[in-house]
């Protein structure tokens, strides 16, 4: 293994569903030789990031596990390829499967190696809820990998949390995007998460579950149920419909979670324009967000007994990004802190398929630490 | 026209929605002889109910206008049909004109009438909320439908109103059922809705949005953070189901609204059986149906000025139907009658559908008075 990588910013890459990480591509090509007499003697790690909407894989060098307790940064990256969903409830077995074995390959080709020098892949995929599911996918992977490579299936809310902790399974992640979930790790391996179950069953601090409450208020303000508010002018307006009668036909057209949650901006922007309806809407997400993240806090015991311990509270997602004046992400933040003063708060700094990817090489560690130990 | 019709009760047809109601089918084709020498001599008039999940045809003979006051009782029921959804909105164009031209022949077909007996029909449908819906469905009838035949295209809340008031528009109807909408008519035409813009839109008090509460306290209970409730072990159970983890795949697995609203009597039954989170959960449901209806009474001043004045409140739907000790409808009249004493509140003895040719006969009678006058 040689650190002697040259790391080359790519700024388009820098800004990927509105969270602000740092991704620097390694000019491994122009380095290869220096790894080994052959180019088969590197060995690389895959992580790959399933969210609802998209899906991104990224192809790292096997670190040393010397490395894992401090990663070289920048990190090191040789390939990146991203796609659609690869959720498989929401496309189908067929499409999702097809989707993770293409977006593999593009990585292992966008770094120019060969499929025999992956050790290691972890996929966070969303829609991965149960043992039957992890099932599944290993079943479908297996078929491609060797029995020696090592294959890693989480929700795609465990990458996010890798992404922030730099591969170590410890503390909370609060994604706030067009869903919302909130997912902790123990240190000794308990887990237990809060909301991210969907719109139906009540995501309603979500981005959708923002935007939802706004149209509900336009309805309300406008058959007399609700008062008046600027969110009715302003999502029309965005929307390009001259009356919220024609939001019923807009909402039939196109159930897409993600298209409602679009108009989450329009909301943020009324809300700092002093509009009272747009600003409870805010406030009670804010609420939800938090208690999604403290009913997991408490379940897992993260503070210890006396809620002042230390952890990590992972957060991602559009919905926390910063704002002008009315950022969604510092109200949890203090609510998280007025309940959990040593909480420590992570804004990660790479995307969430580098943290699979992280977290495939401390899963690699851990197995070969207790084959040692065997 | 002959008033001497043998009515025969059929016990069958008396339970149609939950909604309890009187109909009469009348024994008309050993009648037939007595109203004319040819059977052409007969005129009929056609009600249609369209609703989200079916639709219900009737054929009436055309009352004499002079009955209109008053009434035959019980009301001459010559056919009738029952169909799937005809909302083109969920069921496509195709599919909603190629239903209603089914059902309306086979309610003639029914009747034993031929389609020349037809004089007006009246088709209240789910779906129609502006005039160039109107223009859509008034475009596929008239291929069928000479054009001295009248047709009246109006929101399947009109006819149910019509139902209660026996083809008079005037007062507010409050139907609550899968979905939940108010919809009110002066007596000089001004007509307002509330609600009844669909679940992502808000319609709380609905059969689907009394349910969808349900499973987000269930959800909330499980992952912590909400309170424990007997909701969580009996909708499991009435799901067949072992965890709450498992409501997400039910919910994805199919987005009926009618399959989850399916889930109100289990709610009542929690509620009834002392649960909190039950119990607060039809409170908010009574409070969402009553709002709907007085923010209709409000824009149209139905009860005057003073609030005092007389007007229906027709209250048709499941969810306002009778139950043990729970009885929701019989909360939203409270409600209503705190806030206008004078209302009347009416649950109508008669389908829909009925409501329907009755609105029919209402319309062809204004028509002709106005005919007669110019």
């Amino acid at each position: 293994y040689n650190p002697s990588f040259v790391y080359i910013l790519n700024e388009n890459e820098k800004n990927f569903n509105s969270i602000v990480f740092n991704i620097y591509r390694v000019k491994y090509h122009n380095q290869v030789v220096k790894m080994g007499s052959e180019s088969d003697d590197c060995k690389v790690m895959i992580g790959v990031d399933g969210g609802t909407t998209s899906t991104v894989c990224v192809c790292m060098p096997l670190l040393p596990f010397s490395d894992i307790h401090n990663l070289p940064d920048p990190l090191p990256l040789l390939g990146r390829a991203v796609a659609g969903s690869s959720n498989f409830n929401s496309v189908g077995e067929d499409v999702a499967r097809e989707t993770l074995e293409k977006i593999i390959a593009e990585a292992l080709s966008d770094a120019g190696v060969k499929r025999s020098a992956v050790q290691a892949i972890c996929l966070g995929l969303s829609g991965v809820n149960h043992s039957k599911d992890q099932e599944k996918i290993l079943g479908w992977l297996r078929s491609t990998f060797p029995s020696h490579v090592k294959l890693y299936i989480q929700n795609d809310a465990v990458a996010a949390l890798a992404s922030g902790t730099m591969g170590k399974l410890h503390g909370c992640v609060l994604i706030a995007g067009t869903g919302s979930i909130s997912y902790g790790f123990t240190e000794d391996g308990r887990e237990a998460r809060a909301a991210g179950a969907g719109p139906v069953l009540g995501d309603w601090g979500s981005g959708y579950g923002i935007a939802a409450q706004a149209l509900i208020a336009v309805m309300r303000a406008h058959d007399g149920r609700g008062p008046q508010t600027k969110l009715s002018s302003c999502i029309l307006q965005s929307l390009g419909l001259s009356s919220p009668d024609e939001l019923i036909g807009w909402t039939y057209a196109d159930p897409s979670w993600a298209r409602i949650a679009a108009l989450v901006p329009v909301v943020v922007s009324c809300a700092e324009d002093g509009d009272q309806v747009a600003d409870e809407i805010l406030h009670n997400a804010v609420q939800e967000l938090a208690i999604s993240v403290k009913a997991v806090v408490q379940r897992l015991h993260l503070a210890g007994e006396d809620g002042k311990g230390s952890f990590p509270v992972v957060m991602v997602g559009g919905v926390l990004g910063a704002n002008k004046k009315w950022n969604i992400g510092n109200e949890v933040t203090n609510s998280i802190l007025k309940t959990y003063p040593a909480a420590c708060i992570i804004r990660p700094k790479v995307e969430p398929a580098v943290g699979a990817a992280l977290l495939a090489l401390n899963f690699l560690m851990k197995e070969t630490i207790a084959n040692d130990h065997s």
